[in-house]
């Protein structure tokens, strides 16, 4: 079963007070870029992998999704997703991604934010995520960077000059790592871009962008304690089409 | 016009005696994974940018290339490269690749090593290699790795206890940097995997393969002086399709 630490009761308690949690999207700085990764969503019928909070779902539907799925390993973060969603065309359902099975009903956009690297088997999901898509969809998708996933002890450092620096080792080690992430001993799967990329190509998705996300020069302004971020990229945003 | 360092005397001198000048492409580390990513030779038509000595154009024709065009922006290169070659097939020239156009007669294959970094305007590059492509055609090449030539002050450091780690830093700001190789001053251009993946898509290619090379434990079984090169990724080497 994938890493389910979200209904871990310290690390639930702790997920809900942070920005993204209270807020939804506009909080989390890595979604104007992922937005940009986006189709136009009318009409479109939406499966979102790891929906949490339903905050994704219930935007999809604002900008003209037909019909929005969205699944999560935790029962916690569904039961908060439904007490905050009052609209039919959004049904949310307990999914265990690690043994993924494609819907009845095809998508025409399978959305997924920060989940993919707690799963191990992704070859499985992707192969899943394929085949849940109807012509012409498209899979997009944030994992954290695997700059940001390969230390065994990461964290920033400071090179001999004071100018800040983030020691990579481990980085073509790929597997677990455990993090302490707002409590002790998260475990996520670290996986270089190359074998991301190529999982992908075997299971039939043409990759059309890929973003290394950090903070923008206009957000590094108005949050001058994220100049750091741009020293090494802690997102990866994925856009891709099925062939 | 691109980075010709390769006519400067004293690193000419210099790059001659590496392994990689004197004894061709098995005495790269990365030439192994490198070839795993061409497609069958036999009666291809190949263009090798950045040829150098014609180690490749060579090893090209040995496997049943019907013709071969090394272009080089180097003098020296070629001279040594045309004096290595006796094979009427390999026809070597000189060209910018910063004002590549696409020879008269289109080819099967698109083989560039470790050149691409010194590229300024790579966006036009990867046009004239688009237009350089017979239908079906492929692009395989090399590039130093992102996590390799961000770091304004690139080297090993060593970790609180004791383990080698890459410190980086300036990873998003991609443009040039200078660093000292073989001689002081050598300008490379630094640019994300996601810049690097984004131009090719834009520029009519399918990324089929990419892999982030280190060594692998066998190599470093015989080498054991290359364990640190495990811990950060050195070269990019990607393969894609016209599209």
């Amino acid at each position: 079963m994938t890493e389910n630490i979200y209904d871990d009761e310290a690390f639930f308690a702790a997920y809900s007070r942070l920005p993204r949690s209270l807020e939804g999207l506009p909080a989390a700085p890595e979604w104007p870029s992922l937005r940009a990764l986006l189709p136009d969503l009318a009409g479109k019928r939406v499966l979102d992998l790891g929906c949490g909070f339903g905050w994704f779902c219930r935007w999809a539907r604002e900008q003209g999704a037909a019909s929005v799925l969205g699944l999560d390993v935790s029962e916690r973060m569904l039961a908060r997703a439904r007490a905050d969603t009052a609209d039919r065309a959004i049904v949310y359902a307990k999914a265990d991604l690690e043994h993924f099975a494609a819907p009845a009903e095809p998508v025409d956009l399978v959305y997924s934010s920060l989940v993919f690297h707690y799963v191990v088997n992704l070859a499985g999901l992707l192969g899943g995520i394929r085949a849940s898509l109807a012509s012409g969809g498209a899979l997009v998708f944030s994992v954290e960077h695997p700059i940001y996933t390969a230390p065994g002890n990461p964290g920033w450092s400071e090179a001999a000059d004071g100018r800040p620096v983030w020691p990579v080792d481990g980085y073509l080690d790929e597997g677990p790592r455990t993090t302490n992430w707002l409590v002790d001993g998260v475990i996520k799967q670290h996986r270089t871009i190359g074998r991301t990329v190529n999982l992908l190509v075997r299971s039939g998705f043409a990759v059309t962008r890929l973003e290394e996300w950090g903070p923008s020069a206009e957000q590094v302004a108005a949050h001058p304690d994220w100049a750091n971020e741009r020293q090494r990229p802690s997102f990866l945003l994925v856009a891709c089409e099925r062939r």
